[in-house]
């Protein structure tokens, strides 16, 4: 049978069947579908592939799904650092965005994370930004997958300059993308300290109206606790829960402060709850229950956050850092072990965005949303279990390939659909203008 | 002036003078030494080079030094994961060793060790491994910096029965190598629950009078706490005071344990901290209050412990862990700032194994170990603050070049003293041995 890519392994770990890792198996790809998973022997006598590639030393997984971040802001990477979050925002990233955000702008920082992302095994990105009719673009030009979140919030910017502005401009977004198959979108209220209990209401009953998730950093830090208990009388999950955006369609961010009867809420609810334990720690805002959250049968995934508080995009080196962190904080040496992570971060990851049905995992009929990880190198040597390995011992220098629906946007290392060079360039460009003006006020 | 090498670099971070980073300079260096830093410009008068390079978007820092670690154990990478630490102590690790460890063991696990090391900017480590004359062989051998620990316990091993025949072979050892410009030597004894007071005792006196470091691990976990007050009537730190242990000569691992009481007295007898968060969070050991040790100004440096237990060697990304949870940790966003973990990993080091007078930093007269990182990769652009970018960007694979004692141990990415095809079949040959008999009683 003719098709376009058979792809043999080492080891292929398709995350369904739960737990199942193959050995000297095979994957065919036609279009850009998953068409069967196979021994070797067997796939080569079945299949004729225009391309057919042997990765001896590899791991094959599903692609990596960042389910936090804002790409647009790449080129702010590391920008001001050891901070807390408000001053962090106040006094550095917004007055920064005021001055420099643009579609231009967006559009080059998107392509830097992009890339970034395709070269550590990211294959689909949750985003929340301004202009993300620029940030869809840059990922309809790259093959590259995303949920782009229409943001919603009560500053003025570039963008829009009110809550309704936004959201007519974010439905316009919808509407252009809707039928295009890479593309997602959802709400993206921005935080509960930014939004309006009459724009969380329209957004509610809009979600609902398109059938998209709502994207929203959630419990963030205790002063955000704090602020919304002086303001609203109550903590911000309360306000929401009244507001009626507690669903499973709600995927919150950070979740740092939790209390019982709240974990017992997002349970109920079936919210879905996005860990980025490097910000999190960066700015020191608290640690997310991970241990508490996932023995609760609550569905928790992974987020990098943006760069400007990360400083990266790799979300190899996030599901170590969730590992690690999770053990630590719970006290508990078996939490997240190394096929939990995994999960958190592919088919966790698509459930939340609502697009299980279609990648999360290697299956038949699934989208052909593939990475490989060369175990080969002496950094992963000796390998007694991959799986461990690609969360212990493994590095984003290690992902040699990557497919997105079928097309093979990473080839021994290479990116194929973005000119590196032309990239360097124009984010050289950037650093330059901004150094000269922003630096000197920092 | 004829010397052998220079590199031009676009930042040399020096850490003397604190807080320095010199843009477009050049180093400087002759025979084993550095020789000068000083304006490129100026440097290509002169001085005539052997070899110059001019390293463009490249950071030039001191060696990491990597506080504690067990290098042969690396064909045990990954062994067994998710397990605390006396399980995967009494039921993996030791019995694993009984059945693995010799001399040849040591040699390819320490080679292993080595070319991770240094691919990943590390020049010099603080052993502690059974057959420390074979640790001491590999590194001579292959130009690596190293303290060797003479290791000390109460376990028969196939290096020794008893601890009088341990200290007896750890003498030995010293003695060969005491006039070796690469390597040093520090007594071992494991832990406080694998090794007697009168060993201790010993060790105490014997230290004295060759003038070494003591390494041991130190206050690791509840457990070992809470054994010993059954055990001796005391906590492990106690009981070391007593056996007048506590001084400028102890270099004490771990650490996760302490009290305000603790923290007075490791100030008081100027005890040296190794903190090892990767270790700790994966053994789920507890946090060690890396943020108090250095705010009471005592010399807290950082290791990876062994990839049985973290599972690499990755100087780099244990910076990065450290400066991320000692912020989640303390809950203060400015604990271990870039510049101050890159101190701790250098310098910091240095000040722990007696060293300081010849490694630490790049400083004129001191030995050339040096290090040089990549940053014009898309991870780390684009770069407001080089240091910054180091811990929080950063990746091993941006090591391009790595200096000890003034010889190039890797070119370009390319080892010059280790022969990556052989030592890549050997340790293909261990895993197959290993995973054919081992993990069967996994």
């Amino acid at each position: 049978m003719n098709i376009d890519t058979l792809i043999h392994a080492r080891w292929i770990i398709p995350l369904e069947p739960e737990g199942t890792v193959y050995e000297n198996y095979a994957i065919a790809i036609k279009d850009d579908k998953i068409k069967e998973i196979l021994k070797s022997n067997d796939a080569r006598k079945k299949y004729t592939a225009k391309e057919e590639l042997d990765l001896k030393n590899h791991a094959i997984i599903p692609g990596l799904i960042n389910s936090h971040t804002h790409a647009g802001m790449s080129l702010f990477r590391g920008l001001a650092n050891d901070l807390p979050l408000m001053d962090w925002l106040n006094n550095y990233i917004w007055p920064a965005e005021k001055k420099w955000v643009s579609s231009e702008f967006v559009m080059d920082g998107t392509k830097l994370a992009i890339a970034e992302m395709l070269r550590s095994g990211t294959t689909c990105f949750n985003d929340m930004y301004f202009f993300p009719n620029i940030t869809a673009e840059a990922c309809v030009n790259t093959g590259m997958r995303a949920v782009i979140g229409l943001i919603v919030m009560n500053l003025s910017t570039a963008w829009a300059n009110n809550s309704e502005q936004y959201l007519t401009k974010g439905e316009a977004v919808h509407d252009k993308y809707k039928h295009n198959p890479l593309i997602r979108t959802a709400f993206a209220p921005h935080a509960p300290y930014t939004v309006s209990n009459e724009s969380l209401k329209k957004i509610s009953f809009l979600a609902e109206e398109l059938d998209i998730p709502i994207h929203m950093h959630v419990h963030e830090t205790e002063d955000e606790i704090n602020q919304s208990i002086k303001e609203f009388g109550k903590r911000p999950l309360e306000r929401l829960a009244e507001l009626d955006l507690l669903s499973s369609r709600l995927i919150a961010v950070h979740m740092t402060q939790l209390n019982d009867k709240e974990i017992d809420m997002l349970k109920k609810y079936e919210v879905n709850i996005v860990h980025c334990p490097e910000s999190n720690l960066k700015l020191a805002s608290g640690f997310c229950p991970v241990d508490k959250l996932l023995n609760h049968k609550i569905n928790v995934s992974i987020g990098t956050d943006s760069t400007a508080s990360n400083n990266d995009l790799d979300m190899i080196g996030e599901m170590r850092t969730t590992a690690l962190l999770a053990k630590g904080v719970s006290r508990n040496h078996t939490s997240c072990n190394a096929y939990t992570t995994l999960k958190m971060a592919t088919y966790n990851a698509a459930v939340a965005l609502g697009l299980d049905k279609s990648i999360g995992s290697l299956k038949k009929g699934k989208q052909a949303d593939i990475v490989a990880i060369d175990l080969g190198k002496l950094e992963t040597m000796p390998v007694y279990d991959s799986i461990s390995h690609i969360i212990y011992s493994g590095g984003r220098e290690q992902v040699s390939d990557v497919w997105v629906a079928g097309k093979r946007l990473l080839k021994n290392k290479e990116l194929t659909t973005l000119n590196m060079d032309e990239l360097k360039n124009k984010v050289n460009l950037w650093e330059k203008e901004i150094k000269n003006s922003e630096l000197k006020n920092i």
